[in-house]
């Protein structure tokens, strides 16, 4: 129960008691320290396997409890090959099934969720929320697990693209508040997660392709080698492809959490806000929520990244050959270039959002290369119309591309 | 934004074009650096104190705004001072009043002030959160702030005894959810804590009483010459005391904060459960809430740690003496030490839970002599059952002390 301090910041030692001294000003320092491990493994539900139990601190001898959550996708699909695996274990697990998808990225989930595990009773430390599903599921399950008594112990298993290779990857939690995505989260890394690949042979193909989105993302700013190896294998690049393994897509796979998690373990928490990483993340926290019919998270990102890769191409930071290929890649991988809520207007209203959340300046990253992000402060609304119309027009033919005027391209 | 890594945790570099290498496993480790400063300023609000300015990141010359949130108390007494502080200072508040008290502290809250901050646009880094009330304001405060956009940074300003010696001190938010304090919370650091006694003036008796409850831990905990001093000053430690400052009054707080920073300080996040600060915090965050007419914080407090030391006496673990020394000091300070709320079969349950938040053991500490505390984990419902009879023995009549039958007190 002593303390270790530091030295207090008052002048001259009087007393002696007391390992602070008594003053009018006191300084405190601390370190936290943060680890975690993501690992791709194959074959996760088999109970031969002993990785998922033991992330529940389960070795099969003494019973073991634990809070599942799941999605009702993976409730559905994998319920019943979990029950088993968590039987062979002697994993008692307290069941909670949330809706997943976006919409249940809301606080009336965190608090449903909070009043399960106080049922429960779990313990602070030594009992796990296991969180299984797709990205908002994760989102929503490390939000509580990080809130409830300041923060219990948690581990993911994300089973879809999306949340294999983005909200599995990080230590971000959040939840949507007036149409605006995660306006409430927190930092909070799990004990571990674990990627089964295996998870994606059930993952409809809309949803596949919402998970290449937040891939193309890291190969457009820091990895032209998965962005050569995305053209040469996306149109087969499907839910089979991804379960079946085989050199190609596991490289896709790995490369771009590898690439992920380069750029986010010097930042964890942001501390730099000029992040590769918020690629395709400026225009879309605002819109994606308000599209009619709704998008999912890797779609609005693709449109996203479509208008940023017009306003790199505008400024001369892109060729118009790797213009093409950007936005060919997007479209090639089936994500939309163009939605009706991406307007001039609304994409100035979102400029002016992410500013807020990038304290004061734009720092919007556009790509200066395929595979390099530079910062930029300065984009007008006139440039945002003239990058929209370049990617109408790029949209409505393949082989149409029109230069805007003015600006010429960087060769 | 080429990252800093460490070594991947795989064998052979086959790849050098990312930083970390592509495989099926990989490790995070980072390091969170927190830091915040605890100060005693007489005089916050005179404006020609630049203290709480440059808090706000002010400098009298430039316009700065800043998001304040005040209690009802604070906002009827005092806001027409901070105003015009602010105005002196060019500071733009977003003015946002909460009820204030314990009642205040539930999600509802947390969910309007986002909105505020929502409608005001609040940048994220360099615009702060200034939180001017009781304790539970700044709990509520300092959990908005620490949720809204996964953090923004934030100024406490304690007004009331209970927030300048423990919530103003810490770095623990949290709102109250299904009866239980605190079921929902974070640890956020303010950027700083500033100590006005001077608000003291303006807080009634029994508030004043409230926040006694909280030094009278420290000191029975881990300060005996804190103890004596209350010994010698508690009748007359009342708001004017406090607020006229003077040595005795200013040598009780500051060593109050003092040794609370020398226990948070090495343990911020909690990963050591055995709290010398947890003191009086088993049985009564289970019964403060339950209590009616309701009990504040700092009484819910008292009840605990007079039950406590009589199960320290029961133990041998302290002697007649200085049993009767600290349950006359609760006493003395105008503290209750019994409630119809606490009865045995309560507090086991109470006890129960305390168990789930310490992970298993009890982990209770108990009063080895004043101003030492040693951890136990075997205390029965039989032990609680005569503890409780100690109490209300004691309570009755100051002399008619009974020792409880067969367990024998130390010398």
């Amino acid at each position: 129960m002593t303390a270790e301090t530091l030295s207090p910041d008052i002048l001259k030692p009087v007393w002696t008691d007391l390992p602070r001294l008594p003053g009018l000003n006191w300084r405190v320092h601390a370190w936290q320290r943060v680890g975690y491990e993501v690992s791709v493994v194959r074959g996760l539900l088999s109970p031969d396997d002993p990785t998922l139990a033991h992330a529940c601190g389960a070795d099969g001898t003494a019973v073991k409890r634990c809070f599942v959550v799941v999605d009702e996708t993976v409730d559905s699909l994998y319920g019943e090959a979990l029950h088993d695996y968590f039987t062979a274990w002697r994993i008692e697990p307290e069941w909670h099934s949330v809706p997943g998808g976006e919409d249940s990225k809301e606080l009336d989930h965190v608090v449903e969720m909070t009043d399960a595990m106080m049922r429960m009773g779990i313990l602070r430390r030594s009992e796990r929320v296991v969180a299984v599903g797709g990205g908002a599921c994760l989102d929503l399950a490390g939000m509580t697990a990080s809130l409830y008594r300041r923060g219990v112990p948690y581990v993911r298993v994300p089973t879809t693209l999306l949340g294999q290779v983005d909200a599995g990857v990080g230590v971000k939690t959040g939840i949507n508040h007036g149409n605006h995505k995660n306006r409430l989260g927190t930092y909070y890394a799990p004990e571990t997660t674990l990627i089964d690949p295996e998870f994606l042979r059930t993952v409809e193909p809309r949803h596949i392709t919402n998970g290449l989105a937040e891939i193309i993302k890291m190969a457009l700013v820091v990895d032209p080698a998965l962005f050569s190896l995305l053209e040469r294998s996306v149109p087969g690049l499907d839910a089979d492809a991804f379960a079946d393994g085989g050199p190609l897509p596991v490289e896709v796979i790995s490369r771009a959490i590898a690439g992920m998690l380069d750029e986010l373990e010097p930042n964890l928490w942001e501390t730099v806000l000029e992040r590769a990483v918020d690629y395709g993340h400026t225009f879309s926290p605002s819109l994606e929520l308000l599209a009619d019919p709704p998008l999912l998270h890797g779609e609005a990102v693709a449109i996203d990244m479509a208008v940023c890769v017009a306003l790199a191409h505008g400024r001369g930071m892109l060729s118009l050959h790797d213009t093409e290929r950007a936005l060919g890649l997007i479209r090639a991988a089936g994500l939309p270039l163009t939605d009706p809520v991406f307007t001039a207007d609304l994409l100035t209203g979102a400029l002016a959002d992410a500013v807020k959340h990038r304290d004061g300046l734009q720092r919007v990253p556009l790509t200066s290369g395929i595979g390099r992000a530079d910062f930029v402060n300065d984009i007008t609304p006139r440039e945002i119309t003239r990058a929209l119309e370049f990617v109408a027009s790029y949209a409505e033919g393949a082989h149409g591309v029109r230069v805007p005027e003015s600006e010429g391209a960087a060769s």
